[in-house]
């Protein structure tokens, strides 16, 4: 333990999530001293379509940006 | 904050999908006194084959009704 | 279904609680129309020395307005 | 109530999924002696590539064994 | 991996968590064929008032029964 | 976007809470090129109690070590 759950928008690659789920461990166990293979890391995706702020899906407010 | 995580199964239109963010942004304003910048909607969907009630799948109680 | 799953930071009434139940429970049911008795939400909580906007928890940005 | 959230990897047939939600249905009930009709389960799934244990995702960790 | 997520209202006894995470880890094994040790189970608690219904909080629908 | 959602065991200070938001946020953003505006970490907690491995509390098997 811990479980880290990320949520983000579609479009990372491979690598960037390879290097992500690493370095977010490495951090984890930096800052509170447990071990590595205690940590669990899951990345999950959310549309840009199913995702708002204000009331305002990011779709839409990066097709005004 | 705070975060809204809705959780419903497929089949809504982007037009429902745009217009559940705003409406349940607004309700969460209009009752807790919040600023509607900092609340984040998120929707996400699980298929009729992997959610149940009483143990039974919500396809295979569809394909009985 | 659905599930809709509040998250905030404590400090809201039983009466905010009951209030912002029923009218997210409306607002998905106008929206979508779906049933009522379909409809569960969850209000949880996470305090400000938990929760972070770019890097800072609530409570320190909180401290220092 | 309650709510059984599973999260597993990709893979698993309908018949595993029809069978999964139904034991943990009947086994909830069994311990806590509550009602089938108030169990909700859901299945959610993560990519091997987005999933890891001490760092490294499960699919290097299977590209290795 | 799996992930098994419960959430119920509070008052269950250490005794029925313990026999509960056993029993569930159990049923997810038998099912789909994993290993025990790949299996975590966690439990959370939403009370009555913050957990509703058809907009009702059980805590008021328990007031009516 | 993103959310980073932790989920410990009790016991950390608020100055490992304080470092741990800084510092996943930090790594996110270096990793992934996003603004830090837009990283929002919540922290949660479960009771070792609460928690198992293999079907077995994290309390029992802390009891046995």
């Amino acid at each position: 333990m811990p479980l880290i759950q990320v949520v983000q928008t579609p479009g990372k690659t491979a690598e960037q999530k390879r290097e992500l789920v690493r370095e977010l461990t490495d951090t984890y166990v930096r800052v509170t001293g447990g071990k590595p293979e205690s940590v669990w890391v899951t990345i999950g995706e959310v549309a840009t379509d199913s995702w708002s702020i204000a009331g305002e899906t990011l779709a839409d407010r990066a097709a005004k940006a």
